[in-house]
């Protein structure tokens, strides 16, 4: 007897209400959960996933508009990942980093030949904060100076260095671990640092900022300047026109190397390859994880320059990782590749985002007042929920909880009671789903996020 | 036609040299290694592996008496490791962290279960040097202070918190990135840093030093003391007796977090599930990668006390990261516990390390003058190699490169020519191999080593 009748036609099951308990009981009793209090949480037991659907012990269906943590480029259970998963692990699960491997050099040849020109060669790591890691210890060592630039509104990982360079407020109860680390601001035209009245006075502007910033801090201290291409979390922000070509030339200018984070944009989420191909600007060093392998098993890298490789050609570069190149996780990020020229996933991220959210984003703001804003590109896009367009106070306070954040907890509890997991954060209904989704499925999850932005509309107080 | 017969009788092919070009000519153009000047490695290509023993494309067959970096507990392409993957990556390869997912659940039930009384939970990491950072951060948030005591001659991993916490030379170029990390000395009777003449001496000394330097650092202002169990890279340094339980005495005295790093001796390396567990202490944290699944699967964790649990009962904890409790991973994971349980894993490593390891290595002290010391328990074993048993003055100096180095290098070179590879480090012939080796494999391994040593015997210059 079948509980459901899969994708396929196929019959299966969610298991019974024993095994549900027993997952919940467990992840209770043993389970020790990121970000979160302990005692406050009830995590969702999810029986099953595939392709952009995930489905509860309760047989209910949702639509991944979250990829997970927008790692699941590919969808749940892509079969090109899972053979290519189970054939590694027949053949050779491991081996260690100082061995020359077949599909650790493979994957890392593809990554190089669809990288910037000069890309040079790959070192992988496990996730991407180790990924951010490995990228300042080069550009450290590679300048001989030690302050990096990071910005404020964003997200870089959790470990020590990642974690002092994130600018949200998981940072804050982590204090200063590495000290030489200083936040600058960048372009947000919707909510102007600068004063800014345009997209193009905003890039002036910022950058100004920027170099203000370097010219105080002094130049001639600072190692790199790390930045995620398109904000991620924190506000799916694309960068002003013009914005990363000057931040490029200010750091060709102060002899600084550009970090570009693509942990989350990288691997088709905008459309490209790497979310920088998309702004026509050459990075020193490119960070990825996620997108690679979709997450399938734990994978990170850092894309290196031919000028940063050679700096470590004669000398030690002073780091490593038990599983850097893990064999089964390179095996995947081959599979990864194969998967987005077969199924011609760039070309359906770009016709969809263009066809249809960039037409349905600007309806969005035409018909709920709510929507301050909408910016995104590719499958990557959010909406500034705002209580009243004038002063663009958003729908709720900057890291809002408990009762503050009620507004926004209606909205996203509106979409997953019709069945949508969206990437909300703070006052932004984001969403960022599978980049294999077909339109059927996209137009359907639109639909529900239309639906609940009428949530966020009912707590409009502006004119 | 096949290149070679392996274990089963099955023939089998190394592929062509064409492969085999290919694979170094990737690695070389495409791959950045880590610790290495990247002009100056030539790594070796691997073709095949199974338990015990490795493959490269010459057909040439070696003994893994490293276990590659200690990780492979299980050896090479255990069958129930690699169906436990191949199964889950047909079921469910990932899922994000704050989702509750059986095979996470199930590992970490079996991981507390196997733990110190009053274990709580398990924090999921991708590998060691996580696990030890997030380690540390639960510490400082427990005990509201920010230092940490690390202990000189030993690896804690290559982040930022962790690589200071490292006191070995892979520290050194990356200077201070955590501010709040002090250095001490552990015991080592070998080579003390007292001056004591028996090992309960050393226990006594160690501890009266370990507790000035917390009462000079200033007892309030100390979070936690990280220690590996059994010190690996570094030496193979069992505790002397009492050693841990001082430790833990001046923790509970001083209201100090004892973090135990079992990222390399976890999960059997010394015949108990911990290392711990053979010396009769319990820490407040416990941390593990590498045999927890044998590396098939990037995985590493926490296991957390009761108490710093409770710290974030309430209050949420500032940490965490994508693939904390990898669904694959931890599937591999189970598959672990149950191969250990099956095939009497714990069993072998104490018969073998008992039975035969031993009396071999008494033995290699009454054979060759160059052997200052032989000490280990269960399969981990180090030959402290000399000059001259008088002075101890080691085989080579700490931290050797170049031509200094070419005494110990030979004598690996001369294991590597007879088929094995060990886990040599510094001025010693170290051995870890994988915990499922037979007794005739042990033993022919072993004698590869005493062969090797005549080669250390020709630098001996003592009387
Ligand atoms: C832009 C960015 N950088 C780094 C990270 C950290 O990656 P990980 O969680 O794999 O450490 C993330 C994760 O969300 C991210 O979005
Ligand atoms: C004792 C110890 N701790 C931590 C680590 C770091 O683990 P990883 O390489 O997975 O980061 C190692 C690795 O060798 C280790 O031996």
């Amino acid at each position: 007897m079948s509980d459901y009748i899969d994708l396929h036609g196929n019959p299966q099951s969610f298991g019974d209400t024993e095994a549900q308990r027993e997952v919940r009981q467990n992840d209770r009793d043993y389970v020790f959960h990121s970000w979160s209090a302990q005692n406050l949480i009830s995590p969702m037991p999810i029986a099953k996933g595939e392709g952009v659907r995930f489905w509860d012990y309760d047989g209910n269906e949702y639509l991944d508009f979250s990829s997970q943590l927008v790692n699941l480029n590919l969808g749940h259970q892509h079969p090109g990942l899972v053979k290519a998963i189970q054939e590694q692990a027949g053949r050779l699960a491991t081996i260690q980093p100082a061995i020359a491997n077949d599909v650790r050099g493979e994957l890392a040849k593809r990554i190089v030949e669809h990288s910037f020109e000069g890309a040079r060669s790959v070192f992988f790591t496990n996730g991407g904060a180790d990924a951010n890691e490995y990228a300042i210890r080069m550009a450290r060592h590679h300048t001989g100076r030690q302050k990096v630039l990071a910005r404020y509104r964003s997200y870089h990982g959790s470990t020590a260095t990642a974690i002092t360079m994130t600018g949200d407020p998981r940072r804050w109860a982590n204090g200063v671990i590495d000290a030489n680390v200083v936040h600058f601001f960048g372009p947000y035209t919707y909510r102007s640092e600068f004063h800014a009245e345009t997209p193009e006075q905003e890039t002036e502007r910022a950058l100004q900022h920027l170099e203000h910033t370097i010219q105080l801090e002094g130049p001639s201290t600072i190692a790199a300047i790390i930045l995620e291409t398109v904000t991620g979390t924190n506000g799916v922000l694309p960068p002003t026109p013009g914005y990363l070509a000057g931040v490029r030339a200010l750091c060709d200018t102060y002899g600084i190397v550009m970090i570009c984070d693509e942990v989350m944009v990288g691997f088709g989420r905008t459309g490209e390859w790497f979310a920088y191909q998309g702004y026509d600007v050459k990075p020193d060093l490119v960070t990825f994880a996620k997108g690679v392998n979709s997450g399938y098993v734990p994978l990170g890298g850092v894309v290196i320059s031919e000028a940063i490789h050679e700096t470590f050609g004669d000398r030690a570069f002073p780091g490593g990782l038990t599983y850097s190149g893990h064999p089964l996780a390179c095996a995947a990020g081959i599979a990864t590749f194969d998967v987005f020229e077969d199924e011609k996933v760039l070309e359906n991220v770009r016709d969809l985002g263009e066809r249809v959210v960039a037409p349905w984003a600007a309806e969005m703001v035409a018909k709920h007042k709510s929507v301050g804003e909408a910016r995104g590109k590719g499958l990557f896009w959010a909406l500034d929920l705002v209580v009243d367009r004038e002063t663009r106070e958003p729908l709720v306070p900057y890291n809002a909880a408990g009762e503050a954040a009620a507004p926004m907890n209606a909205v996203i509890a509106a979409c997953k009671q019709a069945g949508l997991v969206p990437f909300a954060h703070f006052n932004r209904m984001q969403f960022a789903p599978p980049l294999i989704i077909g339109e059927e499925d996209l137009v359907r999850g639109l639909a529900i996020i239309d639906e609940a932005l009428t949530v966020a509309d009912g707590y409009y107080v502006g004119a």
